[in-house]
């Protein structure tokens, strides 16, 4: 058994009371929020409280808090040589006060409030200074069924900008075709089933074989007809550079 | 019964074939394409033909050919009065020889050769000149299991814009997490199951209101630190577009 306290009670923190809570290999000893209101309606499942000072042992203490509160509440915890998580994607290891031994574990997916959770399609994105902590998050991440990969720091900040192009940017292109549609008085819904394809492809296809389109063809002529049509110029703008980005990926001559 | 006959073999007609020649209101009388061993191994289900001089009555001729050839093969076609569609994106319907009454019956999909397809998914875009040709389009999309949706010849211009966006831009956000995963050993899996849910979300929610990330937020701190990381220059101009993109629409301050 490992024995897991959470501070935090945002997003994260209460996806992962839950499927702490529903695991046979892991007991949430503790729960922790600065307000404790947030977290009263599970104080008859869990012991809760809002005191630093009456945190007990445990395993794990797992941070779940916004970015900048991670050096502010690690710090103030009233101990030392234990072990010490947060859950950021963004924020450093070494963002933990240096008293504790540190580390990282980070779900990476978008959590939407009130929706649930399938963790065992999460991965989780592990990082640990002492080879015995590394494992006890191996064991943390296979107690909720996720898939655990082992991400540094450096690695971290890469994957977390890669997920901006694959969630944020993507989302973007979602956002653009829905104006243009909305502007020529076409339902949005026909395009839905092609993004939901479009992303189910890249599952067993690299999305380097997975690319169609007029801009892999070279077909200047389609995408010259399309500029011309394109009136918000920065879709303009947009529509050029990512051309000539797939252009460039599979050597095609530029527009 | 709709009687239909396809002119074409590649992946549009060829899908087409399957699911009509598994539908219960719907029978294909001829199947033509110019070189007859491409559908030969049909030849025990369906009639098929590489002379247009022997083509039978049918209520429907659908030209599943390449744009450039639209014009030609319903040209060609030794009758007139008729009632001949075609299934291309960005193709006009008056392309179809004027002699016939015309009309475009287009899958919004992408096909993938061999893989099945499931067409109550597929949004099915028809235009049809006169009342009742329209009617028995929606019957054919009917006759499959698909949605149909009243499209015009410009508006289908402009959806093909929206679905390079959705699609082939898309996948490129998706190729350029690819290289940053890869140029920073970390493995893109980790990525797969965030993509496929930024996909769903917008299934029932708008692209406006699913929008999350640094962008959306004005963190301005973010993307600075994001764009001193990115080395590749093409990629860092698409990031500033975008976040710029994202800021306008969510009415952030620019970068």
């Amino acid at each position: 058994m490992i024995s897991v306290i959470l501070l935090g009670a945002g997003n994260v923190a209460s996806h992962l009371y839950k499927v702490f809570h529903n695991s046979d290999t892991i007991t949430v000893t503790q729960w922790y929020n600065r307000h404790i209101d947030k977290i009263s309606t599970f104080k008859n499942e869990v012991e809760i409280t809002d005191d630093l000072s009456a945190l007990k042992r445990a395993d794990i203490y797992i941070i779940a808090v916004s970015d900048d509160a991670i050096a502010t509440v690690s710090e103030a915890l009233p101990f030392q040589d234990r072990f010490v998580v947060h859950t950021s994607g963004t924020a450093s290891l070494y963002d933990i006060d240096a008293k504790h031994r540190r580390g990282v574990f980070y779900p990476l997916q978008t959590f939407t409030k009130g929706a649930e959770v399938d963790f065992s399609n999460i991965p989780l994105c592990i990082e640990g200074l002492k080879k015995s902590d590394f494992k006890l998050l191996k064991r943390l991440a296979e107690g909720i069924g996720s898939k655990d990969y082992k991400v540094s720091t450096e690695q971290r900040k890469r994957l977390h900008i890669a997920a901006v192009f694959a969630n944020n940017f993507t989302n973007q292109m979602y956002r653009i075709a829905h104006e243009i549609t909305e502007a020529n008085q076409i339902e949005f819904e026909i395009l839905k089933p092609l993004i939901l394809e479009t992303a189910k492809k890249i599952q067993t296809m690299s999305p380097y074989m997975a690319q169609t389109g007029p801009a892999v063809r070279g077909d200047k002529k389609t995408a010259k007809q399309h500029l011309n049509l394109i009136e918000n110029p920065q879709h303009k703008a947009i529509y050029k550079l990512l051309t000539e980005s797939i252009n460039d990926t599979h050597g095609r001559k530029k527009l």
